[in-house]
């Protein structure tokens, strides 16, 4: 089936390369990690979930359905990953209250904070890595294939039968037929059979 | 039909009086006002939907519950009013958090923010106005009749039409006929038509 | 509070009395019973729930709120009874496809059908008691007072919390008062106390 | 990932191969068409959906999942097709009940009604097709691949993101590469591109 049935560009289309994350602070890293880089995830799917404690769209809707797709998917071969991507009310989203969120929520999945922009917020509302991925608001979902290409970004809610079927249809996708078609050789990541 | 029904204690039966509010901000009172006395409230059937913003369980189901009291029963003669009972994560939900949380989610009615106890949050967690009403956690409803008694208390999620029904039986209670069962006057509010 | 405010015409106000049923049969009446008169309830409230067996809103929304009201209210001060009022696929909602659909969505509440039309529904459509109310479709809500007479009638979907409101409403209002501006006594039915 | 993942046999192991369906009647079928076989469907993956008209579960949960698969999913590479497998209130569920069912529920894909079993249901309530799928009740769904295997099957509720990722795996398995593994040519179906 093609892929554009749920949203994705095609394996063989032009597709951007995801761009790095600039983060401040990491939550729910493995004990002895304090950050987290894309680069480090290339061979998996990664679903990059950017959101802000204090949308409500984020919290009814984007979070719980992060939740389940981290549920779903066997985590060495699709990722989940939040991004907190404050640009308003910043005062009220700091770190000190992100960590009781994600606490309440339960929520277990990595989350970064993105950078604030380089004049500080002041100057600039929209944080670093929102800026670098061209997204619109939040909640925003980003699926990046096993080659680290941006293969479909979306904002507002999404129907979980569509996502599961786009992000199973890049699970699916071979990584060294990807390779090939990417620059370069893969990060060693570990993927053990599901 | 009984108000045991729908959980109220009985008009005739003796039901201890609302303890005063004791509270240091409050948000969306009238322009000109900063502060929100009961006693200003009598007359009226108050329903106190106590929470904190960081609690899920008042953010999927209390707030908008309360929400919806506000829109079905008329103002003049049913009082929606929150208060912010922070007993966790106090550095996280300060009042600068609360503004910008009330107003992402487009909450109306007036918030009064409980007061630490005397000895600050270090020393004890549990506020004082949510002490002085012996409340259990968050969310509780409480709903205080027409003459200032608490008629009913309830902690964590309640059905829409037991609770509609429980307010509509003290709405219907007649006031001046409860004030003769009362230690004295009620303050002049006034009670327009509907 | 004004009655208004939950759709109810004012107890003092012209209500028109509500028509006797006519019906073909009954469901979930007592051991013995093989019918159920509307006159035999006055002194209580009565939720006439009017509803299709294959009508979609009937089985998401309404039969579940009917079901909901019975379970919330005195049986002895609120009496719930629907009422199988078919105009349209008659052949598919025979009195033997209601039987098994009540067992399936296991209501307990008493379930009249509604006499065709005296031509037959070749004729006419639309069944006897459901024209006598001027009823617009299915679901349709009917609230009668305790002294029989239609207070509110709705088609479509209610809020929970409203409906338990108006019903709470009419509940508390004395019988004996309303019984004075009716033309006569009530019928000896129990209403013992809650 | 792992078919097992989302409950998949995997595309190497041995599947039992599909029966055929044994029907009476069929509903919505293209105009001129009288019956639908399994075997023209080979090429796509077929969603069999397995129902009775007064299930409740059924009517809440799994015909508006069907509906929502049969959306989602392009008709060339993927069939959703409903099975009335009635195996109590014979009765009440007849064909001329069903066909007003799926008129009021908007139900446009192909719909069979399996065949008693060959005493009737006097004898054995089950009917034939159900039977021969070993399905425990209603609503179960079976998964069967582009090469005609049963690769799933289940009965009760199911998540929808759990069940896209399942049907986008087997839409993404090569037909070509199945045929081989498989003992016949397929039947000659269309695959229009997506």
């Amino acid at each position: 089936m093609s892929p554009a049935r749920f949203g994705l560009s095609a394996p063989g289309a032009p597709s951007p390369t995801a761009p790095a994350w600039r983060t401040t602070h990491w939550f729910n890293l493995p004990s002895g990690r304090s950050t987290l880089e894309l680069s480090e995830l290339r061979g998996r799917v990664v679903v990059l979930h950017t959101f802000q404690m204090l949308c409500p769209g984020c919290v009814l809707h984007g979070l719980p359905q992060a939740q389940r797709i981290a549920a779903a998917f066997a985590p060495e071969h699709v990722a989940v990953v939040g991004l907190h991507t404050v640009f308003e009310h910043h005062a009220a989203m700091t770190p000190v209250s992100l960590a009781a969120f994600l606490h309440e929520y339960r929520i277990h999945f990595p989350v970064g904070v993105d950078a604030c922009s380089e004049g500080g917020p002041a100057r600039d509302a929209i944080p670093q890595t929102m800026r670098l991925y061209s997204l619109q608001g939040t909640p925003s979902l980003v699926l990046i294939d096993r080659a680290g290409r941006v293969r479909r970004s979306g904002f507002g809610a999404e129907e979980d039968l569509t996502l599961g079927a786009a992000i199973a249809t890049l699970a699916a996708e071979s990584f060294h037929h990807e390779r090939d078609a990417a620059t370069g050789p893969p990060a060693a990541t570990g993927r053990p059979a599901d």
